[in-house]
């Protein structure tokens, strides 16, 4: 058997120890476990960016594999910690609805209110719960796969508010989820508005004043220079620039309107 | 029995290959020693701020780790390579001070002298000792702990002047140590000064020109864009805005000072 | 027997869970493999600059490591994947000359195109061929070892014009082929070139309007603020300011020009 995988999500940073140390403190109740980076460059106290983070990179992993996600402007305040089994997977998280885009799909999902203190690291501090909390849990959670050990089971988790496009007037109106490294802009369009405007025969996406008409396949079949549109990895609708930053092209940034509309 | 576990501390930062190349050199002594990062974004040449990182994370970690620190603007001049060993844990690094603050309260301390060629890294370069010299000593360390393989004993370990907090006039003289990544001050007071101002029933901190009253448990219950004072997960006094960034709301950084007064 | 060693270099930064997400697709392959991080924070796109990289640190490793590149400004169109056997290490990439700096100069090589689909993720996104196919395919090597596992033999690879220094009129002009955290410019000049400038008794470098006139071997051995040369832990000549940042003092960065004259 595999030492059990677990996967980091959070708006640490790496400028502090802060990550090492809740390594640490994992590694100190379950030595085996095999730490995996997703992100700790999640803006800081912004919880559907770190949503977004978990739900594009999750099913990644293999079945069994323990989900942290530490993003936590209410740390140490009344929000519960919680810990959830959905589609083969752990998620350990504060309930703050950082869970729901990755978790609120699944068919058969169980909660528990992580309530054993046990499993907490004295003196529990009130401003690190990744360090005291969140992290020796998932470390114990990785020994036992028992979800029951950690507190009594909950009927409903905290949802996020999702910005869904809109229709109105026959256009769709959706907005920069996030700019990624590359500066590509991620939308809140799916791959069915692209398929949908692709059947239409005419797409005209407005962006930062640009008005962009051609929807690719690869990053590669834009001119240099030239934004184009795609379907990305992760099945959002992408506005690229081939070798360039669409971000500082157009001038946009998370939060910015994306208008589509069916016809040129 | 589980893979042993090395902690790296450096000022390597994370655009160049050179915490990678570290790595494959003590891979290569020891394939199954579980590397964890701590921080490779310690100020370039900074002892002071690479000890404050290591002092702050390494008790997290379960006895028996072995944490490196290369911070080391000495690199290729006579100061000397140690090996420490204190409350159960190993530390490598160039004797510089980096490691006093982690290791200088032990009740018990064992100190050699690395001289044992035969676990460098031939040809070792003058530039790159965590390559050639700390990695490979770390990894061979992991598979013997026998601190006597690596060279002599020695008496006696650098320090390094901690700046410490002065009372003057009633009111006491302190620092800021660091900004972290959410823009806290980390100062020099401590769990204690805090306690005591709590007891005296008034406190009045004084940093960057603002006036602070307020000592709270959890950032949540300063108000949004509040600076407040409260002992941080570390045990030092921290200056922190609730969902905000201090540094930038005081334009203060790092070595500015901080006075503590008992009265309002 | 340990578990396999898969080192990872990329331009995926660390701002995104893309490293992330390629990790989660490789550890549901070979869920013992151990992933080390070599860099991503590579130029976007430039695929000289991940050559570097990788040159530099994949000696370092033990033997039968797995290195994976992908810096893939073609991702998605009809460059070719390949695997690569040379010096007792492997290597998995697009085939656009990343891998040459690192592999040109091996005495024995192999090479494969990569076609074997059924290694691949699927469905294969367009954009995202880190986490679809050089991930996992470097997985299924990690448990098979057998290049022809992944398709056909292929008698050469794509080189890439490394910018090699020119000899004119007696003097060497070469360029700075990368800037690294310490702001240390990494020159395209050798160990050669500063052995021979040595060995005439004189040497003058000009950069940014700057000369220097000194090669030493140490960091330390340059006064606080002083510019000079040496061979850096790569066996390139550096340019280095003791404690500080030559790239700032001199003002130059990537490309800028570097003149050796071998009198003063």
């Amino acid at each position: 058997m595999s030492d059990p995988i677990i996967t980091l999500t959070t708006d640490y940073g790496s400028a502090d120890p802060l990550v090492g140390t809740m390594k640490g403190a994992m590694l100190s109740v379950n030595p085996a476990a095999r730490i995996v980076d997703l992100t700790h460059a999640v803006e800081p106290y912004d919880v559907l960016d770190g949503a977004l983070a978990l739900a594009q990179a999750w099913s990644y992993f293999p079945e069994g594999t323990i989900h942290v996600v530490v993003v936590d402007p209410g740390v140490g305040t009344a929000r519960r910690p919680i810990l959830v089994r959905a589609a083969g997977h752990w998620f350990v998280a504060p309930d703050n609805g950082v869970l729901w885009p990755a978790v609120g799909g699944a068919e058969s999902l169980a909660a528990w209110h992580i309530t054993a203190q046990r499993y907490f690291r004295q003196p529990v501090s009130r401003t690190f719960h990744g360090r005291d909390i969140f992290g020796p849990v998932a470390a114990a959670l990785s020994l036992s796969k028992e979800g029951g050990n950690f507190g009594p089971r909950i009927t409903s988790i905290e949802k996020i508010p999702f910005p869904a496009p809109r229709l109105e007037g026959g256009r769709i109106f959706a907005t920069v989820l996030r700019v990624d490294h590359f500066g590509n802009l991620l939308t809140s369009l799916t791959a069915q508005h692209a398929a949908e405007a692709r059947a239409s025969g005419k797409m005209r996406l407005t962006v930062g004043g640009a008005q962009i008409s051609r929807l690719v396949e690869t990053f590669g079949e834009g001119a240099k220079g030239e934004a184009v549109a795609l379907v990305g990895s992760s099945g959002y609708l992408e506005v690229a620039v081939n070798q360039g930053s669409a971000a500082r092209l157009l001038g946009v940034g998370r939060g910015s309107e994306v208008v589509l509309a069916k016809e040129g």
